[in-house]
């Protein structure tokens, strides 16, 4: 409980340093075992799953604060982040945090800003605070089975949808899959993305078209009958599809 | 003078009743005589050219501020209109006001929130009120022809990257095209929103392709020799497609 106190006292005098009403919540994508999965904290005071968020110093960019609240939060720097839609309905915040000790400054209202991120998962290693029970890796398709505070929930689909429109624009899949992955592994993250299942033949057809991929002379080692071939990105290519859009018109 | 302090009394009464700290822009897009074009402000305080913009009242959802925004300033309502980034730079607005009359209100520093909007160009007919000398339309790409201010013109850009991004899941075309065009129209449309110039001849084909234009008996009248064919969206499979992405994986 002491821990506790002491975090209390330091975030209530870093609010002071805060812009009053604006928040940021991120959403942290990762790419896992064939499933999109996003970072998350599990809270002691109420037992529910919190994007890693924080608030903006009265000096700072949004997007600086955002860099900040990634590396505090969640231990992760360097990586691919990016505002994406800002969450600011009337009544989102204010009742939730009754049961919390943390004084009045988490009662007012917040307009919220999300930002998303994209890592490479094993790259990431976040620890827990005094205030939190662990971090964990959610699901993207099974968000239904975890009590998610808040709007956290609509904040995560959001940031899907952004994927999905920005797919032909940002380097999601390089940010998002190891530096070597199988053909398998990119068409589960697209589908997952898109949210709908793709024709194998017709995927594999397009991306190799595109001429951003490498065949390596190694396959992945596994039970498999046949071992999937790997690949990687050639990121000059890949880089130059994105100028005008992969797969657009 | 009279109509300006009254308009100045009656905003810093409506101040007290907004969220400090947080303001919205509007990227109105209307396309005219084979031209995107961006509804703009013209104010007599600093004859710069502004977005049309405002505040969110402390019990208004900021969604419903942006209709409200809209309908204030630009005397436009039941239109499309999205949310679409956030401009949080520390110093985007602090020094612009030195010389406005307007209280301190407007000093402070603001994170503003961009929403952009698709009107049919013909249904809009703003006028400017005792602070504003005029309203006018600026060309998407022609915007260094115009004194804009503070960071208004990065603002329009980002909307712009963000029709392109969302060309493929939202209503853009039915938007902005009168009931009925051209398929030139429709190119052009097209070419301004990606940023460069497309092949007729597949773009034709692939928007046919698509089943989502009805071809009318009817051409456009004007010089032209050969006077071209108007077409209309076919509403019903124009929303099916989006559904799933026009021109996706």
């Amino acid at each position: 409980m002491n821990d506790q106190k002491q975090l209390i006292e330091k975030s209530e005098k870093f609010y002071r340093d805060c812009i009053p009403h604006i928040s940021i919540d991120t959403v942290v994508f990762g790419f896992n075992q064939n499933e999109l999965k996003v970072l998350a904290i599990k809270m002691k005071f109420n037992q529910q799953w919190f994007l890693p968020g924080g608030f903006v110093r009265k000096e700072e960019d949004i997007d600086v604060a955002a860099v900040n609240i990634l590396k505090e939060r969640a231990g992760v720097s360097n990586i691919f982040l990016e505002e994406f839609a800002v969450f600011g309905k009337k009544g989102r915040n204010e009742s939730h945090f009754d049961d919390y000790d943390d004084g009045l400054w988490q009662k007012q209202r917040f307009i919220s800003i999300g930002y998303y991120a994209l890592v490479d998962y094993v790259s990431v290693s976040p620890k827990a605070d005094a205030l939190s029970e662990k971090f964990d890796w959610l699901e993207v398709n099974s968000l239904d089975r975890y009590q998610i505070t808040m709007d956290h929930k609509e904040i995560i689909q959001k940031a899907l949808m952004t994927l999905r429109e920005r797919i032909t624009y940002k380097p999601i899949g390089y940010n998002l899959l190891p530096e070597k992955f199988t053909l398998p592994e990119l068409q589960r993250l697209y589908e997952t993305i898109l949210g709908r299942t793709l024709n194998r033949g017709n995927f594999y057809r397009k991306i190799k078209n595109m001429d951003i991929l490498v065949k390596l002379d190694e396959q992945r080692k596994g039970s498999a009958r046949k071992p999937p071939d790997l690949y990687s990105f050639n990121k000059v290519n890949y880089e130059k599809a994105l100028q005008n859009g992969i797969n657009s018109w």
